[in-house]
């Protein structure tokens, strides 16, 4: 399928999404927890996703989805047609403490290969998206190439959790760093990445946390490797680490 | 003197230091270090302080100023007539590396005493001031007053550096809050306390990260507290909490 016939409805989808995100943060929220105490779902989370899902459907009935908020088709790993993978609200803990700094994140795989991915900065009201067919927007703007900096040229966001473990001997590379930051949300920090912000971005993740972010990285000549590589299928979690070349070669030679 | 004095002055000027740092950041900088490798201070931080600075000495002569950038008048501990404790950019990686999430910050003390404080999220455009003596407000419009929260109960924004080394068990405070934000920039972490998006900010600050952020926590009924207590006099440097009174008491009873 031509990439424009998709991106065409997404493009829509997502003004609809930011609509939606937009009038929720300004109302009480009804907030659930997950796995645990910090992991949060809203009404809101769940509203974005059955509409994405309904329009996906709809629009395109023989896809398969898989979202964060609980759909997920049969033989998602088969690699015919299309694939969805949707966060709706990414950044929960964000939209509900702060209201601020949270994304919408869908990736859209063709026969098993990336196709679009789109990171809605809502707050910004910035919409990165693109592929491998189309290069890397901002809204309706080119994303610049970003500068191949090594580690210690820039800023590395991590997850707080694997600093204060040292996971991954994570904190000699943030000393090696011209600093860290932790922003809460992977979309946000995806697109730090993105636009040259930060020079990696290093986390636990879900596949609806990297896979719109993925799309995009590759598709900015940028590095997504999963540390643990035999789960790193599109369909699995993993410790994802998205840099730039010079910087990913810097971290794998501190990886503990 | 009445506060209203002088933040007719203040206000006008820190239009002319928002457009300053907006047009600094298309430029590009001229970037040294100076006490360690990620310490930077650049052409527009002196820029600001020297433009600030002229203003402060045209319009109040009597004044005593402290800068980030060098200014130190004598006798600053005198108590009497206007103190101005002024940092021209803060988060000054921030604005080389990201060109985003940064401050400039102005405290105003009068005969030893809290007078006024302005914090401008220049990216953001948002002027947060005010004092004792008139609240605090976003741009023209009063600023809610925060839920007491607890710790368990929010986020906590602390400094990378503290949390690498776990530096008064601020893990385990990490750990009992909902999650921890690292932003790079005392303005913009003050900002967030004073806002309610974090129940807590804690890290090493001088006397120019924290002069502002205190007079407007103060007013806006938050704990601004110096770890050391005896070098809290707003002009040491200090390890300086300012957080909800219930997060305060929270933190302090897990302070190592």
């Amino acid at each position: 399928m031509h990439w424009k016939q998709i991106n065409e409805h997404v493009q829509v989808w997502l003004r609809e999404v930011s609509r939606q995100l937009l009038l929720g943060r300004k109302q009480e929220l009804q907030v659930a927890t997950k796995s645990e105490r910090t992991d949060l779902v809203t009404n809101i989370d769940k509203q974005v996703e059955k509409y994405l899902v309904a329009k996906i459907r709809a629009t395109f009935p023989t896809s398969k989805i898989l979202g964060e908020e609980g759909t997920k088709d049969k033989d998602l790993a088969s690699s015919q047609g299309l694939l969805w993978i949707i966060d709706p609200l990414d950044g929960t803990m964000n939209y509900v403490k702060q209201r601020d700094c949270f994304a919408s994140m869908i990736a859209v795989y063709e026969n098993g290969h990336e196709k679009l991915g789109y990171i809605l900065d809502v707050t910004a009201q910035k919409l990165y998206w693109g592929g491998p067919e189309c290069g890397v927007f901002c809204n309706d703007e080119r994303l610049p190439k970003v500068a191949d900096l090594s580690l210690a040229q820039g800023l590395i966001d991590v997850s707080g959790r694997m600093l204060m473990n040292n996971y991954h001997n994570v904190c000699k590379m943030a000393q090696t760093s011209m600093g860290i930051r932790v922003y809460g949300s992977a979309g946000i920090s995806f697109i730090h990445v993105l636009t040259g912000k930060t020079v990696a971005y290093f986390s636990h993740l879900h596949p609806w946390d990297y896979a719109a972010g993925k799309i995009l990285a590759h598709a900015q000549g940028l590095s997504v490797k999963g540390i643990d590589d035999s789960k790193f299928d599109m369909l699995s979690s993993d410790d994802v680490l998205v840099a730039t070349k010079n910087a990913e070669e810097d971290i794998l030679k501190l990886l503990g």
